[in-house]
């Protein structure tokens, strides 16, 4: 059984860094579906991804992709939303107010792996033959199935069908059916099903945005087993986190078949052993329950996860699958977006919904990390992320969990206004990046500067209360967000003598720039933050008093909104993104090769921070989320010259430029920013799905049909649209949840249709026009004329990916 | 033997941090006298702090003043110029180009100890009775005496005499004469000669600017002795360096006084005992010697140092000692300031000059650290301290010294070109803070992007240049280093479209703040710089042609200096240190504590950086060092506006703003900070002397007196002077190396009179007329009237310490 095949080495060029950098885009060939990703061919250099995309998550648990039988892997992970290991942060430098300790996701007790011995011979598709190989994930379902036709070295053959899902449910479940057939002898089939706690990771050396490794985070506290059930309890070092894990199985199988558990400190083990005869099958279910508390003593913990496995047993499979089916069904009513001309898009915006869905459903008050529960990039932290691409998606979808995501920062207010009083303000200032609440940004200028995060909590808020109506929400939890992120702005900021209100040593967006006076996009943002905070203490004024509104205090925040200070270029006709940026150095794009990018790991920040180059939308974003604050023509003119200097290095920034350039009536750049925000985990554009997906970018492909070709914007609470269609594209239909009705608003060439359900009329605005959509009276109205503006060039080489790409 | 008095106590509270935070001033009393600092009574509170004022240094060689016996210790201290070790540098969050690798001085092998059996008791002064105690540094000879009463705890007496030398003459040498004479009875005595390595050293958590901690930093090669001698080699781990040193001994003693020796890995140890007659003496002379390389073998380093000892045993105690008086009559007959009227200065200001030579005398090639050699403070780094502040001092004082400092920058130029190619940059960037060449500044803000290090180098030579007329270094030496600062400027800046040469992004000398655009300080040094290369490679084509320079390179040097942009604040008639400084919030100084000084361990740089406080001279560095930039009405307006913001939580600063308030007629002013810089060590103004002296403020105390009240300007080699002193000084003479003559410069209340003495006359200006001085022909002029400015105003409690301290 010693025998190498071809496959091992393969095994180890996925290790291998120079693979990772390789900047050709590599479709790792998932069939075109339009419900459906595909894949029937295993690539042992492409697991890593492929166990991203094929991620299942209800945003309490997150199971990664992993092969059934544990190995081979590219990244194992099972993650429970919120459970993390502290670290100690080093600094080569200290200084005052750094983070001395960061937070780091762990990844927790595998139930995922069931392995399989056939005869003698283990089931691994490194050795013998892989004959046949499917998996598909069925986003209409919420079901990851897997086909392997495997003929072991001796010539034995096993057909092995599985299929896995993570409850949207029952938070706390996940269930995988697992099948075997002997199919060409009868066989002696074993089947092992484990948990499996403190699996080895391999070294993630080289990529900043990777985890921080922790080696054997999970300390033992209690293992336990019964016939087909086994359960652990691990607690954590330095966080001082509790978790649970726990497995029970259904078997059917010959008369014969035998059952056995055991457990020790890290596994948890159920054998199934059976003889099978050919063209029979050994099946086993086994469901899987988790559960993490910071204040369960270690029996209270069991005992909730030994009852979720009662529960999910007395569900059984086929219920638990009826469910699954029952969820995504409503899901998709509300949510669906229809494109027709482009099916891949049509897969991708599926994906890139289904995704946020998982990354959101349940996390109930806990944060929706950058990369959902799919892999433990960038350690499982939360960013901006979140509340600027992930939440606009969930408020319009499944607006609970845009209001769950918001209660988990009102959760954490503590921590942000202890945080704002390190950093001399007042209010509160929201940590650039955390599990816990508590910052753990080791780099300021790209970290705790970025106050912008606050806004954007801030902006979150406004819009789901816009949207879902939540008086109690606004009441008890917007309120406070919105006070103290005003209180923030106006400490942050100060009148100079002139009369302007300026905000001085700020990092916006842009990561290619920091710590730059009177950002434009911050400034205006808060603005509207400190009007929005204005306005709540006037509604809920006991509320405000219990915050120890000061007298005049609102009107202070007017004040600092009115002369809130947006630079301008006269010379040039442009906003500079922050102060001075129109004044400095033009990068030598000419002399910069196509594999000095991703920029950050080739040139030094403080080359980055001091010339005209930008990783993101900056001043683009403001053109968007403040388009109300430019008019078109300062659009034109602004979107061409970032357009000249933005690389794109961040997945946050194309479905901003897919916006403004569907707004300005570039359709075909539109369309290709588009598609690069939908496909970066499809087509592993960032060549980094390997540590999970770019949740914010997949919301992005969302916000591109929908803000972009459906021209939404939402200022203010009021919905108006100005849809365009790129070339590609016949059909696009969208729906969005709006106070309690749902609004389907269908785009073709002809013009468009605003339907509603519900009970009550909406006010929207098409094109300009004021409408009211009455229930079940479609509205029709032609497009409007695109706006004419020359076609802006890019960054040669930085193109949207399908310039540079396939066709 | 086990009795603990309470000076064991008063050890343990020296290194409670929060005393050594104390911000009430506290003179631990060092007598005034001319010559020397004398101290009469044993604090063992401020044990540290007189280690540093005690040190004896060559520039090579470093000898913390710890007692003769080894404890208690401050901090043990003993350094060979350039022996470092290397050690990671860790990072919260990876940056590309940041040093991986830091460098720190080693406290080499410990050459100063003797300690004493006296009967069966130890000479300890934490024990018994210390009955008297005396520590002189004689300044005018290069020794350090003390002399000791001790009477142990069974009542016993002897007193102990030592004297301490490191040679200046015999670079690789120190020497001690210790001599114990039994007073009430005869005693047996042991005297114990040692070499320790890897001393114990405690820990020193806290503060960023004490040194990164070295465990046992020495590895033993090679341990041997011989009668009275005794010689160790160890290696460092990570830089590889080797090292040496060695003992050997002369005895004077009753006759059957026996002399053993004994050695192992980390001790050599040279044994005296002898029965000693109350009233008779038994003395020793130590004789130590020093070696490093990072290349040669152990036996050629090990007989190196066998060599230097034998050398100076051949030498003897007296002849040593007649040698270093020699060494610094000199010195002191072409550099000593006499001050009369206040004595304390006077000590002061010789005390600033003493160490200064120490620094330098015999550096040889090899950086001059910040603390020169006197502690470990800032890990031994060299910074800008030393072009900007130290060598001004010693070009007109000790110009070889400033000579072979700079010698050693150039040694480093392929890693300043190199680290130039990192920061996509042209010519050479030198570090901000380095042992051996390479950048180990851990926070870039703070450090690399502080580029102006690089035009204080350029400075260094130029000024040089001037005052030596060494063709051979300006040929071989100087040239290069102006053509890669040149070319480093011209890389950094670029001419924008409005034809202004900008420097964008870069720090200046304020900490407290960074990464702007057009730091006027900055942008003038580099202009100077510029235009200093373009002059030098006129001067030598052949040796510039060898440098690569292009056709029309050193036109487009002078073309950005005549472009520089130089930012005026046109509203409030001031020049901002930076672009936009003039526009940020002012800092709430009102609600600012005491305690909260020094700022940056209570702020965070976010904070600093965005408000109107200044840690240290910027733009009133500039003021002096371009002051041909400024007219004296911009100087005046820009001063006052500086002064109220500016924090001095630096010690590069008081000396500067000294020279400006001369300048401007502030001479009670003048006065007070001219005290602050020249008494910062004595005075332990900072509370940190413990880590080593203040080299800058050192070098300080003498720009203050020469540039402050002597009105020193040396803009392109003609030396001008205006002189006024303030009212509590009657006299004030210094004497100034120049051009092979020496200048001197007499300030009275009834004018000023300049003598030469050499072969040549000399050309120097006094209060803008142009006087030829002819060799022993003194000249006389009226002082000039004072310019009358109103008083500018400091920040509440952040005065000139005099005004805080003592009368």
């Amino acid at each position: 059984m010693d025998e190498d095949d071809d496959l091992t080495t393969d095994r180890e060029q996925q290790h291998d860094p120079a693979a990772r950098g390789d900047s050709v885009v590599q479709n790792p060939g998932f069939e075109v579906d339009p419900w459906k990703v595909i894949e029937t061919e295993l690539n042992l250099d492409r697991l890593a991804q492929t166990e991203s995309v094929f991620a299942l998550g209800n945003g309490h648990i997150g199971l990664r992709g992993n092969l059934d039988e544990g190995e081979p892997y590219g990244l194992p992970g099972t993650y429970l939303n919120g459970f993390h290991e502290l670290h100690a942060m080093p600094y080569a430098e200290a200084g005052y107010g750094n983070p001395e300790s960061g937070q780091t996701v762990v990844n927790v007790t595998n139930g995922k792996i069931i392995r399989l011995l056939v005869d003698d011979e283990t089931f691994d598709v490194r050795y013998g033959t892989l004959r046949e190989h499917e998996r598909v994930l069925d986003m209409r379902r919420g079901l990851l199935h897997r086909c392997a036709v495997w003929e072991a070295p001796s010539g034995r053959a096993v057909r092995v069908k599985t299929t896995r899902l993570v409850s949207l449910a029952q938070r706390a479940v996940a269930a995988i059916s697992y099948e075997v057939e002997p199919l060409n002898d009868d066989a002696r089939l074993v089947v092992q099903s484990e948990l499996v706690a403190n699996e080895p990771l391999d070294g993630q050396a080289g990529d900043p945005r990777a985890a921080a490794a922790l080696e054997r985070p999970l300390k033992s506290e209690y293992a336990a087993h019964r016939e087909g059930i086994a359960w652990l309890v691990h607690t954590t070092t330095n966080s001082k986190l509790r978790m649970a894990a726990g497995m029970d199985h259904e078997v059917q199988g010959p008369e014969d078949t035998q059952v056995f558990a055991e457990s020790g400190e890290d596994i948890g083990r159920v054998i199934i052993a059976a003889d099978v005869p050919k063209g029979e099958k050994l099946r086993v279910v086994k469901f899987i329950g988790y559960g993490w508390s910071s204040r369960r003593s270690r029996a209270a913990l069991g005992d909730q996860v030994r009852a979720a496995l009662a529960e999910v047993r007395h569900t059984g499979w086929d219920r638990l699958v009826e469910e699954q089916e029952a969820y995504l069904e409503a899901f998709w009513d509300r949510a669906d977006v229809e494109v027709e001309g482009d099916d891949e898009l049509q897969q991708a915006v599926r994906f890139a919904l289904f995704h946020t869905l998982q990354a959101g459903a349940r996390a109930e008050v806990r944060a929706i990390p950058a990369k959902g529960l799919t892999g433990s990039g960038y350690d499982g932290h939360t960013f901006w992320d979140t509340e600027m691409f992930v939440l606009p998606v969930l408020s319009y979808t499944a607006p609970e969990a845009a209001r769950d995501a918001l209660r988990w920062r009102h959760k954490t207010m503590e921590r942000a206004k202890e945080r704002a009083r390190t950093l001399s303000l007042s209010g509160a200032a929201f940590p650039w990046r955390t599990i816990n609440g508590e910052e753990c940004s080791g780099y300021w200028p790209a970290g705790t500067a970025a106050f912008h995060i606050t806004a954007a909590v801030a902006d979150a808020v406004v819009r789901y209360q816009h949207v879902s109506e939540d008086e109690e929400f606004a009441r008890t939890t917007g309120l406070g967000l919105l006070v103290e992120s005003a209180r923030l702005w106006r400490s942050l900021g100060h009148f100079n003598g002139g009369g302007s209100f300026r905000i001085d040593g700020v990092t916006g967006p842009d990561e290619y720039s920091a710590v730059a006076d009177n950002n434009v996009y911050t400034n205006l943002m808060a603005e509207r933050n400190l009007r929005h905070a204005a306005a709540a203490v006037e509604r809920f004024p006991d509320e405000a008093a219990e915050l120890g509104l000061a007298e005049g205090e609102a009107a202070d925040w007017v004040a600092a909104a009115d002369a809130m200070l947006v630079p301008y270029d006269e010379e040039l006709g442009v906003h500079p993104q922050a102060e001075l940026f129109t004044r400095h150095q033009d990068w030598d794009f000419e002399n910069t090769s196509p594999d000095d990018y991703p920029m950050l790991l080739n040139f030094p920040y403080f080359d980055l921070y001091r010339k005209r180059v930008v990783k993101q939308a900056d001043l683009v974003l403001a053109l968007h989320q403040r388009g109300d604050a430019f008019t078109l023509e300062q659009k034109a003119r602004n979107f061409a010259y970032y357009e000249e200097i933005t690389v794109r290095d961040s997945s946050l920034s194309a479905c901003t430029q897919a916006v403004i350039a569907a707004e300005l009536g570039h359709m075909q750049l539109a369309y290709e920013y588009w598609c690069e925000a939908a496909l970066v985990d499809l087509d592993d554009l960032q060549h980094n799905s390997r540590d999970g997906l770019h949740m914010a970018s997949l919301a992005g492909a969302w916000i591109g049909a929908v803000c972009g070709f459906g021209g939404l914007r939402d200022y203010d609470g009021v919905l108006s649209f100005n849809p365009h269609l790129p070339e590609q594209i016949t059909r696009l239909s969208f729906r969005l949840c709006v106070r309690g009705r749902r609004l389907l608003v269908e785009v073709q060439r002809d013009g468009a249709t605003y339907s509603l359900r519900g009970e009550e009329p909406l006010q929207i605005v098409h094109n300009g026009e004021e409408l009211t959509i009455e229930p079940d009276q479609p509205v029709h109205r032609d497009l409007a004329p695109l706006p004419d503006f020359p076609t802006p060039r890019q960054v040669p080489g930085r193109e949207p990916s399908r310039h540079r790409g396939r066709a």
